[in-house]
């Protein structure tokens, strides 16, 4: 079950090129492509004379072509082209998906078309600010409910296991005894965190020359149904970052991640990271990118065994710790949303 | 649901070698073997003493020998030796079924043995005519229903789309606006097609030589189950091919296309290609096979593509076009011959 | 359906090392790993937190360790720790398995814990009796059950037909006219074949050059449920093997076999073959597990394929034949044991 009147991440904006291209989200198969007229466009990835996915089809000036027998569907899903023949029925159509294309994100509304507000979308605009925040992104298929992906990011607590030869080194207990601050919001939270005084993670150290000891902050902003973004850096410690808020220098990484629902089963997880130090050096770029990305497969690792389990044995018997009270706010907000949705539609 | 009293193609000759062939046909696992006294004979491909597949087996002078403990099955599918046994138990026996070699063709019928007419098999002389008819042939396995690869075939509009490249070049409207008579019988159906004065395709020009536009023909005759024998050609305009029947020289090729279900999402795809130019030229037969197998190739990438969006699907909310009436002809052929052994059966 | 109370080989003795190792058994989800204090252990492989798999943990002090948030498990599968956290739940624990380790070989138990009788176990001496008996092992994956390997192990016509070309060369009715003797036990059977002035093998004949002929013997020890303890050998005729036991010199080999169900259509093979000739000989060792490994590869060909049918079509059908009597006699004793079983849990 997924929630249905929300905006799901379809494609980065360099996905859409010369060929249309298949995504399945939330169970329904998608095809997006760049319109002539329209910019990107979504339409159901099924051809309504023998079922063709329109994928294998092409882009041509009226919109998009099934690669079978030739019928041309526009951005709306109406057919508007049927070779040898006058007559289009009616019902020559299929359906159209809402979507916005904006930061480099192209979003798809799976739910009713007129309850779509492109404002509710999130701001990105570090993908766009290349000056201060030069970036790189991908997209990974997990074989994973994007619920789990999410637990895996609003919980601290894994970093120092998942990822004890990365991002999570040092001292494990430095990263369970962190300061924390929870907000909630009725669309999502906001988790902050910050490890004072402690040592700097091999990657900090090779990104910018870390000496000492530093203070280490991380930011975590949670928009349903997908969406984290994260802010993470650290300073010299006695530079008073946590303070009096002086986070200037040092370290800075902007990640944004967004889980889109494939199946009940699997997700697909886009991210980019940006960073906030060395932004004339394209190595810099690379080499966070890199570090980030290994971490990601370590977590992609994680939670695809953990969906097997969860698959055969579901959640019968499981007990609940402390430390999870981020990912259990995130999953009520996620639950709530959906138990608002079925009662409107049951009125 | 197959129909049941029919002929299928089950191999070419020159697949049953030394060893048995195993295919499963009508979703039926049978496995194929050249008798030493019978030539080719077909039995179910499971002994009937501990269900080892007989396709592990080997041929001996009395049948088919099991792999696993040495039974012997003759070819009506009796056990006529147990390894260290005098006595064998009468019900010691597995399924034969009825098999006609004829052509280069091993046929099975899959129906009640005693309504097995050898009379119904196709003829298809141009496979031992190789003076006028040089071919060459093979076997592709379909991930889709047999149904869809013979709406396939019996469609001409998905050429100017899904062959662009290669046999379907030129100008779309030309397909489209082909002169067709159609003609229908109880087991199947005939499609005649003229296209004149059209530029001829890319594979012909390779082939003979064209300098010029052509009249351009294709018959495409079905047999039910699965049977499509196409002859198409082109010659010179100004020939009269059209107008009094004129064909002689030019370009032309006679392809036997026969599906063979596999199961109800699976095919077997057979087909040769014969070429009745440039007789004396190996190359000329490689170069028309090489050009028929790249068009067949993408024939089922689409239909397989088809496939995986009908059997999640179904056929609900789709729509016909005009082009379709050949292959609702067909459709309709095989149902009616479905329909009728149901009421034999009920009978 | 498997039966509970009842010894399974788990793992060799040298499969656990620095990491934990995941194997279903019985189609649970079993990790194993050699605990610092306490030897080998087997606990369920699912944290009770996150439901995440315990394998992809590390072994620590006090136990294992969760790779996902470093929850530790101690060998009798309670938590005794949680980071961050002084307080564990009661219910936060884990099933534990009784294990034992002897001989080389790390049997589990996979019913009631207070039913493990360590002295049910059989004695394997020869694994760690090198000096006499060197011997090489290994383990395979079957895509069958475990019944279909153990009737193939107790079924010696399938030899001839098999494994013609390895150790059932020679004449197909040597092997059907042994003689035979077989007991029964409650907990299995002895069979104890012998062919008398027959032609060798090549893979003897290779192995310690025989010249002529020889008398030939193989015993075969099932212990349900899953052991087969097998003692072959050959000497020169004449020397008065069968009629006074004298089995002195010529060729010898004890091949442990052990079937564990890892779910009801696939199984874990254990297999050990040690040699009573040349024992000084690294050579002979690599030659004999080299032959013998060729022979269960031809096996697991059949058995998987065998599988494939069985599942589809049942045994419905299947006749009886005469050398069918051992292997029945083992279905017996499984089928026993299932009985009793089910009467216990009943009562």
């Amino acid at each position: 079950m997924f929630i249905r009147n929300a905006w799901y991440l379809a494609a980065w904006s360099d996905e859409l090129g010369a060929a249309p291209l298949a995504r399945r989200i939330c169970n329904q198969p998608v095809v997006l492509y760049r319109d002539r007229q329209q910019g990107a466009v979504a339409l159901e990835d099924r051809c309504c004379h023998r079922s063709a996915p329109l994928h294998l089809g092409r882009i041509v000036d009226a919109g998009l072509q099934c690669g079978y027998h030739g019928l041309v569907f526009d951005h709306t899903g109406r057919c508007v082209e049927i070779p040898a023949q006058v007559l289009i029925p009616d019902r020559a159509r299929i359906r159209s998906y809402p979507v916005v294309e904006k930061d480099q994100l192209v979003w798809i509304w799976m739910g009713e078309a007129d309850r779509a507000d492109a404002t509710k979308i999130i701001d990105y605009p570090y993908h766009d600010d290349r000056a201060n925040w030069p970036h790189r992104h991908t997209v990974m298929h997990i074989k994973a409910s994007y619920l789990l992906s999410l637990d895996n990011l609003l919980d601290m607590t894994h970093a120092a296991y998942v990822h004890g030869n990365t991002v999570g080194g040092g001292d494990p207990m430095s990263f369970i005894q962190a300061k924390e601050e929870l907000t909630s919001r009725p669309d999502g939270l906001k988790l902050t965190r910050w490890l004072l005084d402690v040592d700097p993670p091999p990657t900090y150290v090779k990104a910018v020359g870390f000496k000492g000891r530093v203070d280490r902050w991380a930011e975590f902003n949670f928009v349903a149904p997908g969406s984290v973004l994260h802010w993470a850096g650290a300073v010299n410690v006695g530079q008073g970052a946590y303070e009096n808020g002086n986070r200037e220098g040092g370290f800075s990484i902007r990640t944004l991640n967004v889980l889109t629902p494939e199946t009940e089963h699997s997700c697909f997880y886009f991210w980019s990271v940006a960073h906030g130090y060395r932004q004339d050096d394209p190595e810099a770029t690379a080499q966070v990118f890199k570090a980030v990305a290994e971490t990601f497969l370590e977590d992609k690792v994680m939670v695809e065994a953990q969906q097997l389990r969860l698959a055969e044995f579901g959640e019968a018997g499981l007990i609940g710790v402390a430390n999870d009270r981020t990912r259990i706010q995130m999953r009520r907000t996620v639950d709530n949303l959906l138990a608002a949705e079925a009662q409107t539609t049951g009125t």
